[in-house]
């Protein structure tokens, strides 16, 4: 038996199967692991203030690296900290490996003050939940829960670790565990997919892993040759987009947007998406948005092998031959004038940088963003799919540590920004070259609107207030400086660009205020 | 059947049970609620930018108002950002009625982005959980929801609430439910305690109700009768100090000085309190801290009838007739010198004001409070009981609501402070007359300690990384002026005592940094 202790045992193991990456905020119960980094070289450990920041940043990470980070959380209320980008990760089909300390079990009959139901906690946000039962079997379970992680579309695994048995001897390293290879598509469903996609009322929907730059390529090919639709879902894991690429808008968020552009299609293919369903229930709204006469044919569900499933269809309907409609680059020019929706837009079309990736979260400033910046400079594009606010500031850490070479920019709303703004304090510790870029409309501009799609036609000032954010208007450049990152505040889309240019020049990050 | 809809008969319902005020961040499926706020008069909604200052704010609400405060939270993800404090809440027996909004349940089997295991969220920090079926329900299960969160010692209830409950017509308001009352403690078990009692190794261990002004005198009787000593858990819901009041020492937090404590105690009566435990397990140490041979005994639990407990222990022991040991106000005089845990906590000894309302979350830097406040003005000390960080910005909200005539001051280190700096803006927005002060040492530096404890000997450079706040220091003068608070900084201790003075004169929130 070695005498390596079971958290030794755990970081060797995480390692062995390939997870060399962590974000934590630990606590007592998991200073053995804490610990072990000193002994095992090779395990990345990244201080986060707050655990959504680390288990967002785990999400932005495998969105780019395409392999799981692990969290360290503290105990149950750890956990609970980070569940909500946790939610995230789940619907974006994210693999991440949490390890979340536990009391000994001993100590746990006692209901200290920090003992609650990790497991129960876990289990809404996670596929696969175990806790360690013995020094000995820490290593083992920690590939098994990156063997889940790892499943397709990408899971959330949850291993739960007592302190004895971090601390005790007689940890075990466990190899790697294979990964169960993904479904491929029926014949019969690719044949009737191939036949259905005919003309300019068929739909070809678009999601998941279908969006890289080859697949797009593809379902550019196939809409040539059969003269289908492209669209992708409303949010998206990581979308290639921008100049030279296969263009594909994205269903409309509001709903009687998103009925209108779906309206004139009666044939529709899923490749790795989802039916289009509304984000919230409105009342007299459908809650499906597809015409009703519409034919649906789920070709491939995200967890399927969308690369086989995009290259069965382009042959069975003849695309190999044909040219892809790609976008055109944007028209170089200047902007001016006060920011706007529609300036910012432009701004952005002229100056994300090539290989940039793009975290998006302006659900109202944002509207105008597809058109505007389908011509920008290539790029990556990742949406919040789990509607839980707070997620780009987190996520944007972790797709900087997977991709060091590239410039990483968050679009974020103040009320989501404000959900992380501890967010900013690891980009400024870990000096990641990130622009956070904060619409600040000073209100929680979307539930206006919703206000109305729900039926309440004229809301009392006290509901009004519950909407606002000017009172008092927060700070964003003190914020910002006061945990360490550069900050401008702009108020024109001339300057807009300018704190762009030098945002995106200098090494480290950085955070621009566009008042709107 | 009336034409009121539900979300109007549960704002109507609440304010029937007693609830009048309610912390939230509300979302579109909320908006319903949000709308009959203006419909309805009497129920004070009060806005947070994230929910867990609205959990947080609940449960200091509770602890100074002995009412339940309602949250209004969005779906799961809203739900779990307040997760942790509800845990600290449900530790600390208080009384919180959360208001979860839900999908309509058509919309619910369709797997929207936002939609996620409320009910099984809210498990681990509820007493009681149910989702309303219909408008018609909406208002009894209010006042069921109410009933729980009152039943002793206080409870966590989570009502979920479909949107289209909140929408449809038919809701019927109702009246509020009886609460249970507390049990009686045994005549037996009371006998047996009073025998108990008697000498100085002999000690009543006093927890929740046992705290209040009346019974700790009942107390300072019981110990003058008996020579009995008198301690009180370490993390107390809430306790009446200062000059004049009966003094009552926690037992200390770190294990060690614990033990020692509890060392020469050979019969413990516990009164509203649990058997004393280590907070953490520790390699090597004991989880029970009190003399293996001690004797406990378990009068009254923290949900039992403890006024009359207290009462008839006094009378079993022939306390009426003495005079309780009471604490003699402070020397006045001046503290000058560089900032150390010594002499602010001295500082504090001087300037807390009368009837000030003091909500502690200095697990380091507070070990020298208690007896440098012992003899300050009479005030209010609140503790966090769950353990978990990130409480006493958000609960100081709810203790500033329940008594607006109190000053409230909060003592926080920077690390816990980092966790919910969002509960700022609401001090602002709502003017509140909150000093907030931050112990700014740097570091998790209770996490240097626990190193050792849990037997890590040699720390390297990686695992004290972990620890270390300074890269980059955080500008919380910065931070409270970009959320709208005047701050200050001090590094002295005369400069902490004149930033004191100057808080409490002025209206509205302030914050002092305190350099250690």
């Amino acid at each position: 038996m070695s005498e390596m202790n079971g958290a030794e045992s755990l970081v060797r193991s995480l390692l062995q199967s390939g997870v060399d990456t962590c974000f934590t905020n630990p606590g007592t119960s998991e200073m053995h692991f804490v610990a072990a980094l000193d002994q095992v070289p090779g395990l990345r450990s990244i201080l986060a203030l707050f655990e959504g920041v680390a288990t967002g940043a785990a999400d932005g990470y495998y969105r780019m690296a395409r392999k799981p980070a692990a969290t360290l959380l503290h105990l149950g209320p750890g956990l609970a900290n980070g569940i909500s980008n946790l939610h995230n990760a789940k619907k974006a089909g994210s693999a991440v490996v949490n390890i979340v300390g536990q009391h000994a079990a001993s100590h746990l009959e006692l209901d200290a003050p920090l003992t609650a139901d990790i497991e129960g906690l876990a289990r809404p946000v996670s596929h696969w939940v175990e806790t360690s039962l013995s020094a000995a079997d820490v290593g083992r379970d920690a590939a098994r829960a990156v063997q889940a992680a790892r499943s397709a579309p990408g899971q959330v695994a949850t291993l739960i670790l007592p302190s004895d048995t971090a601390w005790t001897p007689g940890g075990q390293v466990a190899p790697a565990l294979p990964v169960p290879a993904r479904a491929p598509v029926e014949a019969e469903t690719l044949e009737q997919a191939a036949v259905a996609l005919s003309g300019p009322d068929s739909l070809l929907l678009l999601g998941g892993e279908a969006l890289t730059e080859e697949n797009l390529e593809r379902a550019g090919r196939i809409a040539a040759a059969t003269g289908c639709a492209l669209l992708s879902e409303w949010a998206n894991a990581r979308m290639e987009r921008g100049a030279g690429r296969v263009p594909v808008a994205r269903v409309p968020y509001p709903i009687n947007m998103a009925l209108e552009a779906l309206s004139r299609f009666r044939r529709i293919v899923l490749l790795g998406a989802r039916p289009p369903i509304g984000f919230f229930a409105y009342p007299g709204k459908p809650a499906v948005l597809t015409h009703p006469e519409a034919e649906i044919i789920a070709l491939a569900d995200w967890a399927a092998d969308l690369d086989g499933a995009l290259a069965g269809l382009e042959q069975a309907v003849g695309g190999s031959g044909t040219d892809p409609v790609l976008a055109p680059p944007v028209a170089p020019g200047s902007v001016s004038g006060p920011n706007t929706p529609e300036s910012v837009a432009a701004v952005l079309g002229q100056y994300i940088p090539e290989g940039a990736i793009v975290l998006d979260e302006s659900v109202t400033t944002g509207r105008a963003f597809h058109g505007a910046t389908l011509g920008a400079a290539p790029h990556t594009w990742i949406n919040n799919c789990g509607g839980s606010i707070g997620y780009s500031l987190a996520a944007a850490i972790g797709a900087a540590f997977a991709c060091p070479d590239r410039k990483v920019m968050t679009l974020t709303g103040d009320g989501s920004a404000m959900y992380m703004p501890q967010a900013l304090w690891t980009m400024a510790r870990e000096a990641l070259d990130i622009t956070v870029v904060i619409w600040a409309n000073r209100s929680y501009r979307i539930l206006l609107g919703e206000l109305s799609g729900v039926g309440v036609m004229n809301p009392g000032p006290r509901a009004l207030d519950m909407l606002s954010l000017e009172r008092p208007a927060i700070d964003w450049v003190g914020q910002a400086q006061s945990l360490g990152v550069p900050a401008v505040r702009v108020e024109r889309a001339e300057e807009f660009a300018q704190a762009l240019e030098r945002g995106f020049a200098e090494a480290g990050p950085n955070l621009i205020e566009v008042l709107l």
